[in-house]
């Protein structure tokens, strides 16, 4: 490593270092704000983005400008840029999270204890946040809302393809915020564009209290192997659907279709299809036609690759998260079969099972260990919108703190009041 | 490094991998087993533990023995002696587990969703949990109850010094477990007495699900900053008593001599004392003189030295865990000056107020961030005992997950259900 490079390094700790620690000084103040100053918060900040949309889109083509010289190809570039329309839904996302009911103060456990102590357990807020995610600049407004709403500080690290976009927000918000009453710092970009101001943000253990990743599984695997701060994994979905012998075959194939086909660049889209034997030579004609229909490539094992048009399956397809117009697909002997595959392929995201036996619906669902299992029902559902939680700031696929989608509630730890008079062991 | 110890790592690695791919196995028949079966065979445990006195007691004895030739300290080796009573108490502490609620099925959250998917959040174990502990032998017998209960199979590592004690006491309790028909894997001990061995349990990423590590602050760091397995930090308490004008001085006497004297070598005794400046001429003098006929040394900031027998704190004191007779303390100007030291120097462990002032109260409960707050009540109570948790797998100091006294229900995680009848998007 060269003597230039370790002094930028050094300087990328000091500047993160020196962002976490103007969070935690204004995560003090929010802690400790009302609902009604957050919700203004919040509404400030969505008409902020609608007022200052010419500034944010200017910036925002600055980004588009540079990732098309770059060649960059045309799907990122999408996600990538602003409209109106998309600044629009960001403003009411952030409207939305301000009708949500606040999580900071809730009890979630409260007793008089035998000796008369008083005991209760409250949401409080885990203080600051740390986001680390990729391409689409929308991320930027939702985190922001959903941190501020919850009482956290955040402090945001975007891709460096959307850097004027993600400043450009940033400064809006802040302004918005300290209409308010609140300090700016309480939403905050990370300093530098480089993997060493990640590096810097993920050893801030101390300063900053959780880290949540969002994007690719490599930018994932990368953060919670590196990370000394605590990190909420989120969001890789190697997901099944299986078919069982007693399904209802009219009602799996909707689901199937539906889980892979719907959005297919999504962690909650199917990436793996399992059928029964007994069922196999009803439903696989049916159903490699109809994903066919909608161009999807059916990596299959000995027993689909008998039919046209599917690829033999590797090992590695099994385990695969597509994220695009494939599947694989294999044919099983029994539920217990569906369920060892899944144990040895799952990401953990979301298994679905197709079935009217209520014997084997119910083994499936307390044999697979994953953060949702779907009964005759897209695997799709996993999503905070469609959960009823008015908001979602991730998927968690691990199993400490919050497992599946992530609302409010799970944006809080909690803390103990115990209220005495005089009590003494 | 030479290569000697890089074969070494390599089989601790292999070792360790192989324990942990068993107790996965084994954790995925315990997780279904009924409450029945797992209280069946945490008293048979207990019977066992019992049974095979001579046989525990005997292999501790070789443990005694290593360590008075090595020159351990007395209350070191009075910690890792077992005696019959000791043994009595593991016993009883394991028929307590059998006694509480099975955390495994809770029904968390439920709705029916708009659209009639039925949603549920139960609680269902970790998987694998690792224990990483020091120098007691009884943690052996605890940790495998409270992990078997909450459905968790457990690796643990306990120090050398108690190894033949721990392996004596796992070996018990395997042929007990099975004997209610459990797989034996659901408790084991961790190959291998180096650090390599702990080095690969830190390391097992996707075969242990949770660390838990209960020691000394050294431990808990290495263990937090080497970990590529999500940890729940335990136990490092720099507990605050503040003392405001408005208390109500007896009760703030008792409370801190309480706090520090009732038990030193624990993580809820207190360490710091915070006095306001308007009762330091009146308490000053009595605190100093109770602390000191506990033989508590004092080390305290320019008002407190003004007295016998103060010695001057460094800024290093403030910050100590002692674990031992002495304790810091300061006179404070208000108590924004007593929370603006506890956001300085607390572990964020316990901090206690004494005061009668009502709005004093709220806002030293709302501005400190401790995983408890004590309202005239001795520190001394942040224990999962005297919270009525009935079991205790240590005390979380971190904020995600589980935050102040463990038991059973934060030894699992939740898992969706969602249950519909062809339900697509």
């Amino acid at each position: 490593m060269s003597t230039e490079h370790a002094d930028d390094r050094a300087d990328h700790e000091a500047g993160v270092r020196e962002v976490a620690t103007r969070a935690r000084t204004a995560s003090h103040d929010l802690a400790l704000a009302t609902r009604a100053t957050k919700d203004a918060a919040l509404h400030a900040m969505a008409d902020a983005l609608l007022a200052q949309a010419p500034a944010v889109l200017a910036a925002n083509a600055e980004d588009v400008r540079r990732a098309e010289e770059a060649g960059t190809p045309a799907h990122i570039i999408d996600r990538l840029r602003l409209t109106d329309d998309r600044l629009e839904a960001m403003a009411a996302g952030l409207r939305e999270v301000a009708g949500l009911a606040d999580p900071v103060g809730e009890v979630v456990r409260g007793s008089t204890l035998a000796n008369g102590l008083e005991l209760r357990q409250l949401r409080v807020p885990f203080g600051v946040v740390g986001m680390i995610y990729e391409a689409r600049p929308n991320v930027t407004a939702d985190a922001a809302g959903i941190c501020l709403k919850s009482g956290n500080a955040v402090l945001l690290r975007g891709s460096s393809s959307a850097r004027s976009s993600n400043a450009a927000i940033v400064e809006v918000l802040r302004e918005a915020v300290v209409t308010a009453g609140l300090p700016a710092d309480v939403v905050q970009l990370v300093p530098g564009d480089s993997h060493d101001s990640v590096k810097a943000l993920m050893r801030a253990r101390g300063l900053v209290d959780v880290l949540i990743p969002r994007g690719g599984a490599g930018l994932i695997r990368s953060v919670v192997e590196e990370s000394t701060v605590p990190v909420i994994e989120t969001g890789v979905g190697n997901c099944h659907v299986y078919v069982d012998a007693s399904a209802d075959l009219d009602q799996a194939l909707a689901i199937v279709v539906n889980s892979k086909t719907h959005r297919t660049s999504v962690c909650n889209a199917a990436e793996s299809l399992l059928v029964h034997e007994d069922v196999a030579d009803d439903f696989l004609p049916t159903v490699i036609d109809a994903l066919r229909a909608h161009d999807v490539t059916i990596h299959g094992d000995e027993a689909f690759a008998e039919y046209d048009d599917v690829v033999a399956a590797t090992e590695a397809d099994h385990a695969t998260e597509y994220l695009s117009s494939d599947i694989s697909a294999a044919v099983v002997a029994d539920v217990e079969a569906a369920i060892a595959h899944i144990r040895r392929f799952s990401s953990g995201h979301t298994e679905a099972i197709v079935a009217r036996d209520q014997a084997t619906i119910r083994r499936f669902v307390a044999a697979v260990d994953s953060a949702a299992v779907m009964v005759n029902a897209s695997t799709r559902f996993t999503d905070g919108g469609e959960f009823g939680f008015g908001a979602e700031i991730g998927i968690s696929t691990q199993k400490l703190h919050a497992r599946g989608p992530m609302g409010l509630p799970e944006m809080t730890s909690t803390k103990y009041v115990v209220v005495g008079e005089g009590h003494v062991r």
